[in-house]
């Protein structure tokens, strides 16, 4: 029954109070606690409020909601699938170099790489919940799953006993990834930020480089630490080695590949090009390799491939109490680490297109993605940035592409696999070079340090720490440093001094806006929760308000005016504290009152008998009736503003 | 030039707008966020404005800063004198039992709890900021010490090494204190909430009672662990030990002690009665052993003690790598411990009292209290609860009471320590347990049940945690609890759908109060810092608002307001947060604005290009502008609010 004109307080005398209102009962507010916590996307809406529905039609929408593939199957068309099939086409052909690169990064047999594209992308596309993602193996995954195991069981010493540790991580992973799922914990991955992506993903690639030195200077020893220094040692070490032909050839193949992407970058039509120039890589290499005889000039090639699909692995899973610390550990950083990665790239695509997403469900398909991955000869996979980009570009418009994908991967590994066993391993150093120079973000990097030097930080320690000591040491400093911040603007809350501004007869920060303030009362906005780590804080900037104020204007501060309405929580300790600084400020004659607290402070305040303590006559809704409050109190009739002028207040 | 009675607009049209000036410089905010990191409480505010006074007085006044004493020294007086002697002869009283107790507890021999009563006061009297903090040892460091030292140097096998540790252990402590203060790092102590306080303090207590049985019930053998299980597995393994005679005197003992408790309760002008009493039963126990020839009847004695003061013990700090894990471990331990209950102690009576207080100051005095006491034969010092309400209930008024203490020490160490030896065990016990039951704050933790759950499962984390398992145990499980309690804060903040109040002309929380929505328009207020923790959430919030706004009432929503007023700060992954939820709302065709971001958000928005991309035409400087922008953009003429009626805006 109002229009926002009405905004003038139609008489100024009356005092609309605070509302103390029963405070809410504890299974109420717990309720309401763990809904915010677990679901604040409120996953059973589709379910709400239908009462009148039929059960047969609640069961079919329970089983769509859980079972993403329900959902668009039904309305499936033949013109939706041509355009998923060009580009299932288009990720397959990046599959096939990428998975067998990706699976000697792993230092496992190729083939694993290829069986990885089988599987896998099945299953997402059955539960998945976003339409444009592309499932495969990424490199970081990789080359962590290499790094956790040669430390128990070197590839080269025990070959089956290392392809069943990582079959091992691959379910400690999918495990770990579809309990957080069910158990709704999308909030641990809230907690890796962007700046830490950006860092991490950009060492990462540096360091993926510097690994394929080995394979561009076509060397048969290397060094088994990724850090750059030892990795340089390491080359000059192994100088003697180098072969000028793989070399050649491989800067010949960096140079195509990256003009294919100029390419694409140019046109966008063009997006083909650079999707088939890993493939195109693999063939010219293949083809020109087998004709000059390659062996022969040290280019060395993939070795032979079996024919077949996935062979059964799930007696292969190994938890000997030996291994499994190591085998945990890479299972859930790589789990965390690919959710956030395959999560980034879908979220991004489902914004851009607004399409459907839900992070709760993605973690449940990658789970269930890794688990039976892990049955069936796979290893650890997401939704790598590559394939999802090509897959977009390529016009995929459903989960279909994966379907496309995997059928496709099954037709290569039952008759073409052999085949690839010609590849170069120079050609695949080459397309991993290329693929990952483009991760290196360095615009963000510069953006970082513009806007926000902390966040450029975060991400300087995920980057630096990857590249000059391991990928698990900095991703765990920045994700600290990160945690750190947080925990300091919690002990740290941002205060301010408030006055008022004429034109628009409200309350603002006094150091951003000209306001004008009155003479002996101070007015100080408190923010964000405030808790036992930031009372003492709090109480302390409190008094320097009023310190300054005396020091810098000789004004006398008699009345200080709490406004409460930014603090969204308060805990005990918290209220103790604010009892002290009214006990503190008594002593020195000094009213305290508080502006508008927030629901569920002033629950923990009656509750607290604060409310009792201080007495409801101190508690206001609005500045101006505490403001108006506090001068009658003082018994002025005139108010002194910081520009030195003086009025008459009407109705005093 | 403004009275508060000037509230209403001047004129409706007048658009006072966002002030976007131009960010600051990094190095100002850099200045100004370390110095409300590291110097909230602004300590040199004494030097400043004041460059007329003369280079003498500026000194002076420097020495004054860091060295307390000369603050109060040169206006003391004779009778501050009386009260502070009076103070000093009481503490002094208390001393003798409780420091040899602690001591015992500590496994250490008795006299060194005497000399810890001699150097540690003489410093605090020096460097500490506190009237009326009396120093000794405390129960909680003494049983820490055993507990961790016991584990790498048993007292029985080799007392001597293990005296050496504990000098080594209070060494690391005062140097860790002491670095904590000078680099103003008293933020950690902050981290110690009160409620874990409550229940380590509550579960140290119950503890301390059961490693009494030993004396009480004169047992020659018992377990080293302190869990509630295992001592009393231990006390029934060993019960044939067991004296009745011991038993009876412990008994009458405790009665005694907590009679004269009472009796102070009961008028506090007997506060002497319970101020003597730990003394009394040591003469009358002591007499009492002698008489009756106790050694016959089972009764314990604390053994011979040397005549003379502390003697030097620099030679015998021990850094072997062997035992340096551990001795850092328990010295960090007990440094942030003893700090934390010092601190709480001292600032209570500071408030109490309107006296001074400085809490970086402590850090430093309790720091070069134990660095010099470990040099002189003392073991970890910091303000005990039980001697400092003794001294100010005694009339306490300056630290003076410290030196007074130090002297009677002297005194008595010099020639009537060797009669302490004949003090029976069990009226040790006795004291212990009589003085510690009052620490089992159990309304407290009804009140933390009451008026907070979370504060409450806190504090019977660290009590439950202390009782079963051990120490460190329940403080790290308690500290973790409250970090994680703080995180979740972080990563969930509070929203708000706000509505106007018709009688103030404000908005307000719908839930909390009967304020009028408009229609299409939605008003949500963020709380907290949005940064890479809840920037996730945050959009899933404020979609579910619009999906319920369409699911509760019909009303779809067109335009979404957000009051950013209560956000204190923003970091880039917020941002780009920001950027992808305003994009989500373009494709459904909500428009998006923002309300009165304050300085730090702003420039961060600002410096982001977000303003720019956004335009700054989004921003508003209040929700009343941004409600008017969002109806003449969506070209309405009317306004309907949640109750129905139709009101013809008068401007349009």
């Amino acid at each position: 029954m109002e229009s926002f004109m009405d905004s003038t307080p139609k008489n100024e005398n009356h005092h609309f109070g605070v509302n103390f209102a029963t405070p809410r009962g504890f299974l109420t507010k717990l309720k309401l606690g763990v809904n915010e916590m677990f679901f604040p996307d409120d996953p059973f809406r589709h379910f709400k409020n239908n009462n009148e529905e039929k059960p047969l039609r609640r069961v079919l929408k329970g089983v769509q909601y859980f079972i993403p593939i329900f959902e668009w199957l039904p309305t499936y068309t033949w013109s939706l699938f041509c355009s998923d099939f060009l580009a299932g086409l288009a990720i397959t052909s990046l599959a096939v170099p990428q998975g067998i690169n990706y699976a000697k990064l792993a230092c496992l047999p190729p083939i694993i790489g290829l069986y990885s594209s089988f599987v896998p992308p099945i299953l997402y596309a059955i539960f998945g919940s976003s339409r444009h993602m592309a499932v495969g193996t990424v490199a970081s995954s990789s080359i962590i799953i290499y790094q956790t195991i040669s430390t128990v069981a070197k590839p080269e010493d025990d070959p089956t006993l290392y392809l069943h540790l990582v079959f091992t991580i691959t379910f400690v992973a999918g495990a770990f990834q579809a309990c957080l799922g069910i158990l709704r914990l999308g909030i641990l991955v809230d907690f890796v930020s962007n700046s830490t992506i950006t860092g991490f993903v950009g060492g990462a690639a540096v360091m993926l480089c510097l690994q394929q030195l080995k394979g561009i200077f076509g060397l048969k020893h290397f060094v088994t630490k990724t850090d750059v220094l030892t990795v340089l040692k390491g080359i000059w070490t192994y100088r003697n080695e180098i072969r000028w032909e793989t070399t050649i050839l491989g800067v010949i193949f960096i140079v195509f590949l990256q003009f294919t992407k100029y390419v694409r970058k140019r046109n966008s039509r063009f997006f083909w090009v650079s999707a088939i120039g890993p493939m195109t890589t693999v063939i010219v290499g293949s083809v020109f390799t087998y004709l000059v005889n390659g062996k022969k000039h040290g280019i060395q090639t993939v070795g032979h491939l079996d024919k077949g699909i996935n062979p059964l692995s799930i007696k292969d899973i190994n938890f000997e109490t030996k291994y499994l610390p190591s085998v945990l550990k890479a299972g859930i950083v790589i789990g965390i680490m690919s959710l956030a990665d395959g999560i980034a790239v879908g979220r991004s695509l489902s914004i851009v297109e607004n399409t459907p997403y839900d992070g709760n469900k993605e973690m449940v398909a990658f789970g269930l993605m890794n688990i039976c991955g892990s049955f069936t000869s796979c290893y650890a996979t997401t939704g790598p940035f590559s394939k999802t980009a090509v897959s977009y570009n390529a016009g995929c418009k459903t989960a279909m592409t994966n379907i496309v994908q995997a059928f496709l991967m099954a037709l290569i590994l039952q008759y073409l696999a052999p085949l690839f066993g010609y590849t170069p391993l120079v050609a695949l150093s080459a397309i991993i070079v290329s693929a990952v120079l483009g991760l290196i973000n360095y615009t963000q990097a510069i953006h970082l340090f513009k806007v926000d030097k902390f966040d450029f930080i975060i991400c300087m320690a995920a980057f630096l720490g990857v590249v000059f000591v391991a990928m698990d040491f900095g991703l765990m400093l920045s994700l600290g440093l990160g945690l750190v911040r947080a925990m300091l603007y919690v002990a740290r809350p941002k205060t301010c001094k408030l006055g008022k501004l004429a034109d628009v007869g409200l309350y603002r920060d006094v150091e951003h806006y000209n306001a004008s303030t009155f003479q002996g009362v101070l007015i100080v906005k408190l923010g964000s929760p405030i808790n036992f780590a930031n009372s003492n804080y709090v109480r302390e900037r409190i008094m320097r308000y009023v310190r300054s104020e005396e020091d810098s204007n000789g004004d006398i501060v008699e009345h200080i005016i709490l406004d409460l309405s930014g603090v969204t929580s308060i805990d005990t300790t918290a209220i103790e504290g604010l009892l002290e600084t009214k006990k503190i400020f008594e002593k020195n004659d000094i009213q305290m009152s508080f502006v508008n607290p927030r629901l569920e402070v002033l629950e923990k305040l009656i509750l607290s008998k604060f409310v009792g303590m201080i007495g409801e006559e101190s508690f206001f809704l609005t500045l101006d009736d505490a403001v108006r409050a506090s001068q009658i109190l003082l018994g002025k009739a005139k108010t002194n503003c910081t520009d030195g002028a003086v009025q008459e207040i009407n109705h005093v």
